[in-house]
């Protein structure tokens, strides 16, 4: 009784490890949410696929160990890394509670982060913070002091889900929080659509970050004190004698 | 004039991904740290590899774009991401100074972050920063308010080069800086060699990973006040309501 649960990167086989291939190529049934079932079905044409809506994580995540209970090879996908903001811990904690008998494998994926930032040149050589802008599961409040805390510690700032439809200002928003804190010319940068049809990528200042029309497919990078724009390319120095 | 600037992952075959085989596949030349083309070359037998020693980063980068110059299709290789604490910056920077013919392509890798973090289980299912404990480029009272105010954040927090032959104490340092601000029973995990031989991994509290002998193989992770340990898995869970 095996369930993989799979970080499958940006979308493009190319940025695909070979062991989340592997997995997916050894399941019978793979399992996910709409959207990214149909970003990888295109890959796997001969594959079975299940996909649940959004916001239906828990029973998406049931329903996998369910099917593995049943004795079918099971892969859960997630885009990017399925560790991170993925599913990875849900189905650890269900399959502990509910079904001890599937062995859970997580399998690491190439999440926006470093895929985006790849695409951007490098402005994660120095140390950095991840945060979420969707206010779903957590307080805005908890966000709020996140921002704050990580520009007064000079991380780069990655920001997923920046906005989405009920959230339009929530890049403007956070912007504002950083200016606080950071120069209003401090080196930033958004990537869209990572592999994917419609990719496009730039690198701004703050100021025009404030007004940055991101959605929900957009990451969006801020640079520390020492991030350069260097020809089109956004890059953070290794260290500060930048050796 | 092309030179690719990948990163491999944590060194087995099974975490690369597909672009990144295929830059090494291409390349006539591959050049990397002597610890890292060690890991790579028995997977690549008939490839042409040139290693140099550490803390000679100029010097690597500079004969990787001189061979691209030459004509040569080179790899640059970086264990992990080569954004992340790698030398995808400083290719862009020599390459925009001194070789603007030369092609730079950066290809992103799972870094260790994540890589072990699905050993450990989902420990970034949060918000997360990453922090190397290296001083060699930072000076010392820039990372420790780094920690600090990533503790405060409540950030899960994964550390990079916790340790070294020169900076044995550093693990404990940073573990008495984190103390003053975290509880002592935070939940906590390392890994040591991912994907290498003599792989090791295990969770434990913030209090016991203050004496815990980290070496530079080492990565180590923090949970953040939402952490728990599952069977024997690190788990973060996803949201503050944890829906």
């Amino acid at each position: 009784m095996k369930l993989y649960v799979v970080g499958f990167g940006c979308g493009s086989h190319e940025n695909m490890t070979f062991e989340a291939d592997a997995a997916i190529q050894k399941s019978d049934l793979i399992v996910g949410y709409t959207t990214y079932v149909e970003l990888i079905k295109r890959l796997y044409p001969d594959k079975n696929f299940e996909s649940t809506g959004m916001r239906h994580e828990r029973e998406r995540v049931q329903f996998a160990l369910e099917k593995a209970v049943e004795g079918l090879t099971v892969s859960l996908i997630c885009s990017g890394d399925c560790g991170v903001y993925g599913m990875a811990g849900l189905a650890i904690e269900i399959a502990e509670k509910s079904f001890p008998n599937v062995d859970v494998e997580i399998i690491s994926g190439v999440t926006a982060a470093l895929s985006g930032g790849a695409i951007l040149g490098a402005p994660l050589t120095h140390d950095f913070a991840v945060i979420s802008l969707s206010d779903l599961l957590t307080p805005m409040d908890k966000i709020e002091k996140r921002l704050k805390l990580a520009a007064e510690a000079d991380f780069t700032i990655i920001l997923y889900n920046p906005s989405s439809k009920k959230r339009k200002d929530y890049c403007a928003r956070a912007c504002d929080l950083l200016l606080e804190i950071k120069s209003a010319d401090t080196v930033c940068g958004f990537v869209k659509n990572i592999g994917r049809n419609g990719r496009e990528s730039g690198v701004m200042t703050l100021e025009e970050l404030r007004n940055f029309p991101a959605d929900m497919f957009t990451t969006l990078f801020i640079g520390n004190s020492e991030t350069r724009k260097i020809g089109n390319k956004m890059v953070t120095p290794r260290g500060y004698r930048n050796g």
